[in-house]
């Protein structure tokens, strides 16, 4: 047996049905990883996050955060006040994970003149090509 | 000014346009993340990882591919075999996003107890309140 199909060491997260695969997916995608970076550099409230993660709408917003709130990472809290003030925040696990996302986000920003370059070459070879 | 409106020194990763999301996109996303772990174990030829990574079609793994190659992450390599072969393995820059992606995913999969007892709570306050 190849040892490439040999699963019994490897995430479960490679199967279709796996609830890590979905949790993997709220804080990996488009904007629940945003918003667990967006948390990790403060607290914010709905319309302060909005204006954050530049291009988010209002419903997939509210969306995100009710997965992320679902999967234990962020904490909704209502203050006191009139009226009252809704805030989103980081739970122990929601720091965890955002310090890796953070860790993953630094290194492709500091990779992109690498990305750029593969992404000229590429272009370009699709262009003898075509 | 609040700290969360100082942008200066954050991640640009934030702005719709900006390049890095795009990237981001592609080795987070729901098939890139996958692939490149796979390809983090072992290369795969295309059945064969088309087979580890449960429920992708065969067009969307070529189009994760696709992303991928361009980004610079992985390498198409084409096998000199009657019939060729085209066999899949990550670049030095794809290993350092796998390595992370993978520590994200243990994390994930190490958290999953948390995060079920957080969604069963989430759950039963929804009902609670419906």
């Amino acid at each position: 047996m190849p040892d490439h199909d040999d699963q019994s060491l490897e995430a479960d997260v490679f199967a279709r049905d796996c609830s890590s695969r979905s949790t993997l997916q709220t804080v990996t995608g488009r904007w629940g990883s945003l918003v667990l970076i967006a948390l990790g550099e403060s607290n914010y409230r709905f319309s302060a996050l909005r204006r954050r993660v530049d291009g988010v709408s209002e419903r997939m917003l509210s969306q995100t955060l009710q997965n992320l709130e679902r999967d234990g990472m962020i904490v909704r809290t209502v203050l006191e006040a009139i009226p009252p003030k809704v805030e989103y925040h980081l739970t122990p696990l929601g720091r965890q994970v955002a310090d890796r996302l953070q860790g993953l986000i630094d290194l492709v920003q500091d990779s992109m003149p690498t990305v750029r370059e593969a992404q000229t070459e590429y272009d370009a070879r699709r262009e003898t090509k075509a």
